[in-house]
């Protein structure tokens, strides 16, 4: 499994420190990048119809699958500069979302759902 | 390992589909919700130096964490709800980011990383 | 006309200096503020279809209001401290926006207005 | 004062219209395009220091008043679509902050300021 997390963010550590570019790379600077890139993202779906946006043109979805992939990049440089344990805060929140949002209690609730991820 | 992406994916979309929330999930949809998500962690570093994003304090850092997993399960989700590979996306795009930036030519270059990664 | 943006400019300084918060706006700082505040607003709006973002209940459009409000106020701020006179540069904007897309070639087309305002 | 926002509410509808442009503009929409402008923004500022972001070279100037050009056009828009009065929404909320932060209370407490405008 060459492209586990932990190598991935082992490779970027390599590619900044190469480029002399970790300088840059405060968390709060990374933030930034992180929106920036997800904005280039929503940028491809703000005139589409809902319907629409589930069926991309292939070369749309070849830019937007490049989008995606910035996206998770900048995200796991973030949480390695701030030394957090990407997989495992997903596993907790994942966890506290599944008893903050009980199944037969939401089911069918559209109401809930405008509130939820809050 | 039973914390890769996989293994996540599926579980979103258990948790979706037992809520009937799969209705909601439009990749549209999902890139807003994304994007309010990213906006939540960059509040946090909004109006701190950038030194002091270093090292927040841990009460902050939990808070942090959890915004990083929040960023984390919905770029999951909308990787499905499209029907990309995100690991395989990451890695030809790093790959392509190292042709884009090579060592020699970029390093202690603030120009060119101005400019990156466009 | 108690109202103008000239007027809100000032009244924003003396907001700022009263409170010694100066400081804290600078240009980079303001600009994490306003992303902020744009997804406070788009968190109303991610999980509506299209047709129901046009008639929001009054609860609703009232919080709505208020997002707009942060939104102009922190651009207001942001201008003032860039020395920017963002009402020329609106009139500016707009004139440019006339040439570039002009009526006779894009009436009707929704392929050159996906690819507006880039 | 050819600029005032009452004028340019009006000039965006004819742009709108002329163009049959006005079919995209829903508020969902509207509010999707705002955040990407502004992210066009906040990626001027991303590699900055504090200090660098005060003084842009004149040529970077020029494209962030282009970018806060763009901020306010989408921003007019919006509350025209959704008929809210944007100035008169800013004067209640500036009273509003006045009364939330008063100057005895908050000056030089950088803690006050870190949760606010929440």
């Amino acid at each position: 499994m060459p492209n586990s997390l932990e190598q991935i963010k082992q490779r970027l550590r390599d590619f900044a420190d190469e480029r002399d570019w970790d300088q840059f790379h405060s968390p709060k600077n990374l933030a930034m990048a992180l929106i920036v890139e997800v904005a280039e993202l929503v940028e491809h779906f703000q005139w589409l119809k809902e319907e629409e946006s589930h069926s991309l043109p292939p070369e749309k979805l070849v830019e937007v699958a490049q989008e995606l992939a910035d996206i998770q990049i900048y995200l796991i440089r973030l949480a390695d500069k701030l030394g957090i344990d990407l997989l495992g805060a997903v596993e907790k929140k994942i966890s506290l979302n599944e008893k903050k949002y009980p199944v037969d209690k939401v089911r069918g609730s559209s109401r809930k759902y405008s509130e939820y991820p809050e």
